[in-house]
């Protein structure tokens, strides 16, 4: 194990570790944290011994990654976990124990009572109560959501939400990604696959992450099953917009199905309010809201699409229409990049809000 | 134009016109016909001048194309329109003014108040109330779920449906196919693209008949601009299903999204009913309902995908799940072959129903 860098703390900012800094997160994460404002002092990469000694680029300075270890916490105020939920749940409270505040991307906490569930343009206030110094990070899914849902909810309380999902192949990692390039590579140039049963799984041959051929295919599995033939994917919507909004009775059904897309998941929403919706006004709501983009005119054929949205911050919404038998009830479309909002971008935002905390004392 | 050729009935079985047979959907009718139990006596093949004296083979015989014309429909009991809707909307009330029974899979006259929408294994009776000699053939969309909602309607009385689509590109015909296959060539073997806003945009150009890339994307539109926002084809889907079940105020909200498959429908489907649900109740009514096949096993993952439905004749089941929070709800993910069932087969039932009244007289 090599020797940890000293930490310079500079101008008394705090000084932010991030744990798994070498993942497809952690490179999304470095990367985001190069073009943002600045609030941090020292920065530490952190990741496998695997990984240690390796150097790389953040903030325009390269720095060395070092192994996972007790001191590797030693100065650090605040840790962000990008690694396999077996690590949070090990490292995380560790890094708590050394005085840090453990901002999690994992699913270890994020269903745990002492550990609040945040989304800063939703629930800021929830950071800081944190009685195990860890702050839990949404699933890419529910992000890709929830801050449109968070504004709407502001405005017309909700009450129902049935959630059908076209996720990316970048959700199962980059194991999925390569899968995905693999399977359009072998489709391509065919001009006869996708019209037997079949014919596109005896030509695709290893499905990779996925139970089924995802070029020219779309799979209804993400995740692992549960009971009454539910998915974790679906269970993690359900339960996890529930505790962002502060909402432990609303109703959520969704179904979570993959779709041959590299990044950005998009979704289909009827979303049913305890008040009367309006077409005009849900669209000026959510233009309004932070973190919100209203790409809405279809007679331009405007509306997001991953394609477009891919590698931006927002969460893209279109399609906005008012049910046409339930005057509380709203149908939508939304896009959101399951790397950046969906991951890397709302971990730094969390991080964010705990460093003004910091500055502030 | 050709002289037609002469109609020698064969044991007084019932002569049937195929207009349109040189199209998309007549290809797909021509293969449906040559496998089914064959009830036709002559089969007269009808499209536009510039398909005159074409041959095509049906039942393993030769037949000669003729020019659409009045006098085509001489001697025709039946006559199939798979034609564009302004070619129906002239011709289908010619040919029933000539004594056939017009059996229409264009959108011209499904919404008339005086022409049944039939779905065989839903509601057959419907095809003998035709105060216009004309019956309509549903939409793909809509024909791609509503076998299995019939039967539980059956069971369970249906009052609301939400239902997002992953629509396959053949449902905008060969062009739409081609598009396609022409977009995923453009991206296959690029290891980069999908990671950018507008980097598959611009590999891809011309998008075809889609209003965005259709490869590595999904697209949320389909059909033209209606009121509200909403698309044609959400609207039909809404319309139809309400006709065809009968229900002229069940509840239905529906997103219609694009999907790079090349054939094949997929439908996530939230229904509400009148009773309480059970989900193995369910899954043994859809299990034994004609037309439908329950492929729900998530634990062996056993689900219905596209690749492995395409060229079948039913529809398919899976995900079947009660809801967590109403009794009386049921989540389900379905794939249907547009261009059979979707449209060719579904037009071939109706005949086929039709033609049982000649042989009862
Ligand atoms: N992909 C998404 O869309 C997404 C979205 C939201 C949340 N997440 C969550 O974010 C986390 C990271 O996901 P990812 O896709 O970035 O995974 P990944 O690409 O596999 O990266 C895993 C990271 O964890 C490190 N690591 C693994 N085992 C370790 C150990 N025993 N000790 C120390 N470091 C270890 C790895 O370091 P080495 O390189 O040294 O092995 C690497 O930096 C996961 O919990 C995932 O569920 C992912
Ligand atoms: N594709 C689907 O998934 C689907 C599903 C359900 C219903 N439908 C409906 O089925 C119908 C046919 O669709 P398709 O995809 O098969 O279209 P298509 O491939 O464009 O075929 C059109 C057919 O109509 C004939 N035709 C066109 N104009 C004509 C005219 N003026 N007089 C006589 N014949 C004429 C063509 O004959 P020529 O070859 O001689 O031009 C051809 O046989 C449409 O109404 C469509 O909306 C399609």
């Amino acid at each position: 194990m090599s020797a940890l860098p000293p930490l310079n703390r500079r101008d008394g900012r705090p000084t932010l570790a991030i744990v798994g800094a070498t993942g497809a997160v952690g490179t999304v994460m470095l990367d985001i944290l190069s073009t943002r404002t600045d609030v941090w002092g020292d920065i530490r990469l952190i990741a496998s011994p695997r990984s240690a000694g390796k150097k790389l680029r953040v903030r325009g300075e390269e720095l060395e990654v070092v192994a996972l270890s007790e001191e590797a916490f030693e100065g650090v105020d605040i840790a962000m976990f990008d690694v396999p939920d077996e690590v949070s749940a090990q490292w995380a409270p560790v890094a708590a124990a050394k005085g840090a505040v453990a901002v999690d991307n994992s699913g270890a906490f994020r269903m745990d009572a002492d550990v609040p569930l945040v989304v800063p343009e939703v629930n800021p206030d929830q950071a800081k109560n944190r009685p195990r110094g860890i702050i839990s990070n949404p699933n890419c899914t529910t992000l890709s959501m929830i801050v449109a849902l968070g504004a709407l909810h502001r405005e017309y309380t909700l009450r129902e939400l049935v959630v059908s999902s076209y996720q990316a192949a970048s959700g199962a990692g980059q194991p999925g990604v390569d899968a995905l390039r693999e399977q359009i590579a072998k489709v391509a140039g065919d001009t006869t696959l996708g019209t037997q049963a079949g014919d596109v799984r005896r030509v695709i041959g290893d499905t990779g992450p996925f139970p089924a051929p995802l070029a020219l295919n779309v799979v209804p599995w993400a995740g692992s099953l549960k009971d009454g033939g539910w998915s974790s994917e679906e269970l993690k919507v359900r339960n996890e917009s529930r505790k962002i909004l502060g909402l432990p009775g609303l109703r959520v059904n969704a179904t979570c199905v993959r779709v041959p897309v590299v990044t950005t998941h998009s979704l289909t929403v009827h979303a049913v309010f305890e008040s009367e919706v309006d077409q005009a006004r849900a669209q000026a709501v959510l233009a309004e809201a932070p973190g919100v983009v209203l790409c809405d005119d279809p007679a331009n054929y405007e509306f997001p699409t991953p394609a477009d949205v891919v590698g931006t911050d927002p969460t893209w919404v279109g399609r906005v229409r008012r049910s046409l038998d339930d005057p509380n009830a709203l149908d939508l479309f939304l896009c959101g990049d399951n790397l950046r909002k969906g991951a890397a971008l709302n971990t730094a935002q969390i991080a964010e809000l705990v460093a003004e905390e910091f500055t502030e004392r």
